[in-house]
């Protein structure tokens, strides 16, 4: 019987830092919501093709909510970390800041929970390692991503 | 008293039509997801912004499945519709579509709801026409928008 | 005898909705031609994907005269139509609108007739299925379309 | 009276060399239509601007005719060169070339004559330098240009 | 007298986890030198404007090595860390490695140093926060800085 | 035996013209180093290709110092030349200016060598036809290019 290979969570965790170009944002220098949602899902792919050792895809995206603007210029903070994985897909974590150069002020622009399928050579779903937490909070995480499964 | 602007959906129907590109895609020719969102908020965006004849920024996306993949060189149509005006903020609706070239068959790959919010020229909240529901699929939707804008 | 396939123009209508960002404008905010010009490729080459079923080059473009300038921020609407198939090749008109998000003013910006031709697998010129005009707008242009290419 | 600035073609000369990258090619790796125009309207802006002093916006693009595929990794060389200056526009004679790596062939693609229109400070159309041709071939596209001015 | 402001170098650290798309990369795969490079700059400038609180632009790159090439579908983890501040100059160094998704292999691809400016609201230089180094590397990096600076 | 083939400098010199686009500057308008070296590297790439006939990578950049800003609007014209070409490997000298467009005045923005390696089909290092200098200038720098290769 093949051992089931184990992994923690922050040996997939991903930082993506950004800076918020002219092209990013609307009229108003706000930066686009959909832009970001962009570098999210690159950076929680990264996260679960860390983890999984495959390529892997996006199979949705919880709701998100944007609770204070980016501006131009601005420094964006991705994190990605994995809550859980089932047995071909997995329930990624991302939390974003906005960083502002001169006030040196960061704000909470969202959070999102995105699932990801690990995929073999012939595109099919596969296996991937168990998750297991470490801290506190990845625990109570890794519980109440089941949670969220369910709900689905 | 200053009279209400009305406006119908049909009059902010947007539609954008993309082709896959190979940057848009994963090592395995699927379309990335984050990709795909970031072309329909700005679809969802031009339909609001048509709707409200102002700027207008993303507030929310609901939960986004990935129903099917897109490939390489696909024609992915994404369409936007309004469902519901509030005192500054929209409901929108998109659901988009990818066409094979060779085969001709069309897949549904994902719906989903944005948020938007109108701004005035010094970026605070601003109000919009209301909307008036014309066809019963409209008017379904509009019923709709308000229970799931209470749920949030 | 295979029996050959006839399509009507309105099922391979395509129309794509941009807005004009910073890095599509010059240092005056006005959108740059040949970028305009690239997203009105690109519709084209889809309506006439649609309408052959395989991929499809461009092998001419007629002269472009700009209209109007249109600028940052502005929302700009490509229509693309086929006007005639012709045995492996096929004419597609292209009508460009933008329209400013705060006065609501809509604008013709160009107008121009785009020549593509369907490939094969060996990137051969292939037949293509015929065109059927219907509105008395499409005869004409169908009409039109012969005069257009025996001037070349 | 203040005495009319003179230029020769040669002091506005422009020369862009691109690489043709995976997103500008179709799903057959020949280089999109489109994508080679923006880079020529790039190139005979950069001339234009070079001659007038002044920014340029495009006014007209004349008929393009792709006489063979550039391909993924081919090397492409666009040549700008003023023929005529007018009151406040300028037409720019484009030429482009692609060369493969490996074969070391050199192939024409395509050529063409764009109008630019030179622009004050308050966008409105502005005098530009006269244009003194040297060459026969630049005294010949010179009268040329003038024939092509009044058929439009 | 102003109190001068001082930070560690772990205050500003940096990192930025992209992925190599397509368009990254040269015919044979192969990640482009120069992509990479604008990664790793846009990495440091943000390490620089971290620490100084101010827009920072690029003064120097020092010699950079390409010990492996890294490809297509390859996650690029670029780290940077300011080693010593100066009056209004601040050196970065940066350092990248890939790591193959399904390997799992990790390879340093180079390493090098950048020098920024930190510029006022008038783009003038203007000083920036004091470093100070805490662990031994960051002490050894600190010592061999201004070693560096006097070559130049 | 087979006779080794000889090249000049200048039938492979490169030429690449630029336009500094909003996304290309921070937020002080001024041009990125990193993008300035991704441009030159892919007009040094250019250079090299033509020479080897063959696809080539990167092997180093030479120390860059920015001597003057360019910024948002101005032309960029980078030029790269092969000042020395060893067995499989080749030294291009790239150097780049900035034209403003309203005051016509030219600036030097930096000079720097870059190393490329060809690659044969299997993307091993392969032989590449020598190069004989013409001018003073070009002999002068092919002496410099060996005392450079041996300090590394």
């Amino acid at each position: 019987m093949r051992k089931m290979k184990i992994k923690t969570p922050s040996e997939s965790e991903t930082v993506k830092t950004e800076v918020v170009f002219p092209n990013d944002t609307n009229p108003m220098g706000i930066l686009q919501g959909g832009h970001l949602v962009q570098w999210m899902d690159t950076t929680a792919a990264v996260c679960a093709q860390t983890h999984a050792g495959k390529i892997c895809v996006t199979a949705s995206i919880d709701s998100v909510n944007f609770k204070a603007p980016a501006k131009l210029g601005d420094i964006i903070i991705i994190k990605a970390k994995i809550t859980r994985a089932f047995t071909s897909s997995m329930e990624i974590f991302v939390q974003t800041h906005a960083r502002n150069v001169l006030s040196e002020k960061k704000n909470l622009i969202n959070e999102a929970y995105f699932t990801f399928v690990a995929l073999d050579n012939k595109a099919k779903p596969t296996t991937v390692p168990l998750l297991k937490p470490v801290t506190n909070d990845e625990s109570e995480q890794y519980k109440e991503a089941l949670t969220r499964k369910k709900k689905k």
